[in-house]
């Protein structure tokens, strides 16, 4: 990541050379909650005032707008201000700045600024989000195209390829012509995301990414499901058999057997922890791992911004993690995915599985990790506004 | 209130047809979080769009920075965001603004904003509340200066007067100040206060205001109290006397005399609902009613606006609750000032007394409603930067 942070200076220093604005305007398109959201805020603060005492110059003032969706907890992130503004001062001098930070939520497909308003756009593992579900995944016979799978997978037919890929290039062309129109000219652009490697083949036992392994174990659960159900069965119809051979079938049990057969299906709805069938194939991710050659495209086709730095590389799904057994492992990688899109399967598949579903997906990263080597593969992207 | 309503169309209009702004850049200071945070956005947008429909302009962009203190709830106002540009567009058209809602959290005592970026300033009922308590409401020998009130009362002595005047001057002076670096030459502000109104003599049996009347109903629980423990006392040595006069004082009944009267003085501590007398001498309202003389002369001093409009008018306190008993009425303006000082009083006085608190101080306000008008001096000004 250290790679990341080198860009993000280059450019800065680019940018800030270029026409020494007197207020900084930058914001961060993604920022989450939590104790890292202004820590982007402080590099690029660092970054400015190292330049600007190279250059005996006044630093400038700082306007950063701090952007997620509506429901994104912004309180949280304003309580950690007062300290964050405290220590500039303390660390600076009263001279310093001043910073100011606002919040500006809204989806970032599509205006989220008034027109040339901003020097400097940052975004950190978000655009690989989708807009919305792509919107073709079903066929004309009203069934899923893409079942038994949550995203991408190997054996997800074209057609499902396609959809992604055509909104993921609508999804960007906006991002990047609403961008171009929020910037000031030569305003510069810095954003990474996860992609995926199509140079190297890849074995026919390994998962292409992540959420490969997560859809696996979504599966496991409806397998779960429709064992117990088949076992349910077997004993209602041996119960059955039990009661014909008995020539016992009087309108009285076979009322009991229909009752029975009711509550079992209406208990399988109910099961703890696992999830229904059709609940799987109703659902993907939005969610799109372009390839740096579709990154590439879609910035020529939308014409607005020019390519500065374009870097691929690879970072462990339990990068920072240090050593550790796999089980840890497994478990910290099972949280960082949970983080991300815990919000998104609760709301299709219920609050009520996500732990089972969680604690399984640990369990099968481990699995993984045992046997091979699980990376993400990064798209880092630095661009100047025309 | 419509009053205020045509003030702010007039200052709009003057500013729109001043300099027709692409973007009008806007904010409204101490916002607070609820229903009604965006509804003078609204009639801002309104305003401009019937100005431009008449000069048959195309309407400009708004971007409306939303202020408040860090810890204001901002969660909720962002969650209703959504329906207000979805009702924008559907009722404006979609050609019509973009409208950008940000927030800025932070203190207006002081700077929010970068240098001339913004067109309008807005506050509502905010700027009456000060930075802090005035510092030197404590006497050389380290007692109240202002004992048995909460804010500046009729029997206050001069000094606490003073105190409060020297911080409204310091506190509106970097106000302004502040606010003139952050508007653009010729950007207004408007801004309404409750003051005080010194042009008729209050009778003896009449308040002042709404918080003398809190400040009694405090004073009450604490007398309250000192009943409660005088009455104490009085059994604990009757108590005593009893012992002594059967000539059995033993050390065992004296031992048992001291643990009854440590029991009490504890008991009185956390007597439920009722207040210390050190707690009310402590507390001093972070507030300041100025009259309409002392706001003039701040804005004269501090030099950078020139007064467009000023005017003073006077609302009930129980204003838009129509007719209703004594009783409800009371309820509701007791409501209403436990909304804006709920949260400064129970970090002092404590979470537990605050609806013993409050609903004696509607019965008072009921009482006091019975034979006297309540009536808010509201302060509205409107001015121009230089």
């Amino acid at each position: 990541m250290s790679r990341a942070n080198s860009v993000l200076q280059e450019s800065l220093r680019e940018l800030y050379l270029d026409s020494f604005p007197e207020c900084l305007k930058l914001a961060d398109l993604g920022c989450s909650s939590g104790p890292n959201t202004l820590l982007l805020l402080r590099e690029i603060i660092d970054s400015i005032d190292a330049t600007c005492k190279q250059l005996n110059k006044k630093e400038p003032m700082f306007q950063m707008f701090l952007n997620d969706l509506f429901h994104n907890d912004f309180n949280t992130v304003f309580r950690l201000i007062p300290r964050f503004y405290q220590e500039l001062r303390r660390e600076k001098g009263g001279d310093f700045g001043p910073c100011f930070i606002a919040a500006m939520p809204g989806n970032f497909y599509g205006r989220l600024f008034p027109d040339h308003s901003l020097h400097f756009i940052h975004s950190s593992y978000s655009v690989h989000w989708r807009s919305q579900v792509p919107a073709n995944l079903v066929s004309e016979f009203e069934s899923s195209l893409n079942k038994g799978h949550i995203y991408l997978a190997r054996a997800s037919p074209k057609s499902v390829h396609e959809a992604y890929l055509d909104l993921f290039m609508r999804d960007m062309t906006l991002f990047l012509k609403s961008r171009s129109e929020e910037l000031v000219p030569g305003g510069r652009m810095m954003f990474t995301m996860i992609g995926r490697d199509m140079s190297v083949n890849l074995p026919e036992d390994q998962v292409a990414n992540l959420w490969e392994l997560l859809g696996m174990t979504i599966s496991d659960m409806v397998q779960e499901v429709l064992l117990f159900t088949i076992s349910a069965c077997l004993l209602a119809n041996a119960y059955l058999c039990a009661c014909l051979l008995n020539a016992l079938c009087e309108l009285f049990r076979i009322r009991l057997y229909l009752i029975a057969v009711a509550q079992m299906s209406l208990s399988v709805k109910q099961l703890p922890g696992l999830i229904e069938e059709e609940k799987l194939d109703d659902f993907n991710l939005p969610f799109y791992m372009p390839t740096p050659e579709e990154v590439r495209h879609v910035i020529q086709e939308e014409g607005s911004f020019h390519v500065t730095r374009f870097e691929t590389f690879k970072v462990n799904w339990d990068a920072e993690m240090g050593d550790g057994n796999l089980r840890v492992r497994g478990k910290y990688v099972a949280a960082n995915i949970r983080a991300v899109s815990e919000s998104i399967l609760a709301t299709h598949f219920g609050e009520e599985v996500m732990d089972g579903l969680f604690e399984r997906f640990a369990s099968k990263v481990s699995q993984y990790m045992e046997l091979h080597e699980g990376e993400h593969f990064n798209i880092l992207v630095s661009v100047k506004n025309r």
